[in-house]
């Protein structure tokens, strides 16, 4: 059998990971089950607390999937979570052959392949890897590193400013960018602001449309701090989930978060907090929405980062830049 | 006639409008002769105190341009300067008609189009004038404003900054964002920087290869401020011609950088020269060479403006942005 064979069914798979939620403690997967050149079984995960892939697709085969080739976007865990292991219901099945994509970077849930040798089931992997990988780039990260992937976001002025000399800073950035920001948190796990931010701007943190409404699943809204919010905070309200971390230790506030099956975290605080998550090394990702003006005095957009000297100062990846209308988006990334 | 059969030698008239210099005291203008059918003569300004255009076409052509059309990329000039007026020696000439594409901006010599029709010859002017007008866009700028096109040129950080905490700037930006200025150095009249700026980092102020080699023609040297420099510092060796102002009026140094026939500046002075040019109304185009690394400490690139509050800041038209690997070039220009 040749590679192009398995691509086809293999593609198919991929489409039907996609169709998973793309913030969930677990990664998009997708499978699909050919046996004598035909379709006889699909499934994608749906989100955590819903059956695996790979299961989704047997239950849809039933008796058809003894003897059949199953394509997984991912490799089959072996690893008993809310579900059993997926290897055991391949293996009970009766699959005569697993193709799989990317290889599974969870240390507690791999080796799915090499159990499924075990048992005489034909296995293949890396079948279009990349493009199975690219799906769960962010959950893979942060499943390799046990913490979130963290992406810093603020807006300034050209010359760095995030407010004027009177403390004036609404709207430094134009309402491209502003929509943008609703899109960014539509995309992640958690928002993390600082007490301060809290208790100064009091803001909803939530991911809404243009004309204002709260749409769509939401993003744990997490404060930072230890300083007692008022219970009318507009945080508190019942829009979102929300999360007091009485603490100072960013890397325990990354962990904590990650064992809550947050994979992927929005540092909305002020310059200070994301300053401070950027020196203590947590910063993966800088999305900085650029305004068309100077300002020559007023508040840094970025707060003090123990940088002394020049040669100190770590260098980032640029990974996109993006016009919006007279605004730009600069995305850079952790070399 | 038809626009069309104009437009073909006014196309070859701008191809030679283009062989004059970028940068001088006048604008680049291509003139062809038709006559018959037949192209008689060609001419291009090859810089201030060499003939018009429409001069050399006509040296070229002889007696040919008797009854000729000429196809001029710019209104002919109705001004005695260096040279005589170009209406007077298409008149003496004989030519029959006179096709141009922009009309004259200068206050001083505009007005050909019409001192021509008046003795007869046939007129028609703004064929292809975007064009035209495109390849002398900053020189009409200076000759409306009787100001050059200012640019203000800098480097920093992500977070604004032009220098760590401890003083070191040594490269905040990448070799392309380097070798970028010295190309941006070519494209002016003339570079301004402050005395202090002269006296702290020694600049010699010239466009230079990747090499280091001082190539091609050089932009004149301009020093704003009453201290003193040493004989010794490196603006003023020969590599190119040098000037100081000791004034701290920025309108005044506009004003006398015009007068002579300076059409367009690069501000390489500190973060406080150029936000006084900034404050001043002076700058008419600010280019960022945005670094991709934070410092969270250390000089703002952009020193003060006198805003007080957000909506006291000037908004900016973003004309361009372009990547150079990892640091970005914006662009940005006056509404």
């Amino acid at each position: 059998m040749h590679t192009e064979t398995f691509e086809q069914p293999m593609r198919a798979a991929l489409e039907l990971a996609a169709r998973g939620p793309l913030v969930d403690p677990n990664p998009r997967v997708g499978c699909v089950l050919v046996r004598d050149g035909e379709v006889v079984g699909r499934g994608w995960h749906a989100g955590a607390g819903t059956p695996h892939a790979e299961v989704a697709a047997l239950t849809e085969a039933g008796d058809r999937a003894r003897g059949a080739t199953a394509y997984v976007t991912l490799e089959p865990c072996a690893h008993t979570g809310r579900t059993g292991p997926c290897v055991d219901a391949l293996t009970e099945a009766g699959v005569s052959r697993v193709v799989y994509g990317q290889s599974d970077p969870n240390p507690i849930a791999r080796g799915g392949g090499e159990v499924l040798q075990t048992r005489g089931i034909d296995v293949r992997g890396g079948v279009l890897a990349d493009e199975a990988a690219a799906l769960n780039e962010l959950w893979t990260y942060a499943v390799l590193h046990e913490k979130p992937w963290v992406t810093w976001k603020f807006a300034m002025t050209v010359d760095g400013r995030s407010a004027a000399a009177d403390g004036t800073s609404q709207w430094i950035s134009n309402e491209l960018s502003r929509a943008d920001v609703h899109d960014l948190r539509r995309r992640v796990g958690a928002i993390v602001v600082g007490t301060g931010t809290a208790l100064t701007d009091d803001p909803q943190l939530t991911a809404r449309s243009a004309d204002g409404a709260v749409t769509g699943p939401q993003p744990l809204r997490v404060v930072v701090g230890e300083r007692d919010l008022p219970i009318s905070a507009r945080l508190f309200d019942d829009a979102a989930e929300s999360l007091q971390l009485r603490t100072h230790d960013l890397a325990a506030v990354t962990k904590e978060l990650h064992s809550r099956g947050i994979r992927t975290v929005l540092l909305e605080g002020g310059s200070t907090l994301g300053a401070a998550f950027c020196a203590a090394g947590l910063v993966d990702e800088i999305v900085v929405y650029l305004a068309p003006l100077l300002l020559g005095a007023g508040s840094s957009a970025v707060g003090p980062l123990g940088v002394e000297t020049l040669s100190d100062a770590t260098r980032w990846t640029l990974h996109d830049v993006t016009r919006l209308a007279d605004d730009v988006r600069l995305i850079y990334r952790r070399k």
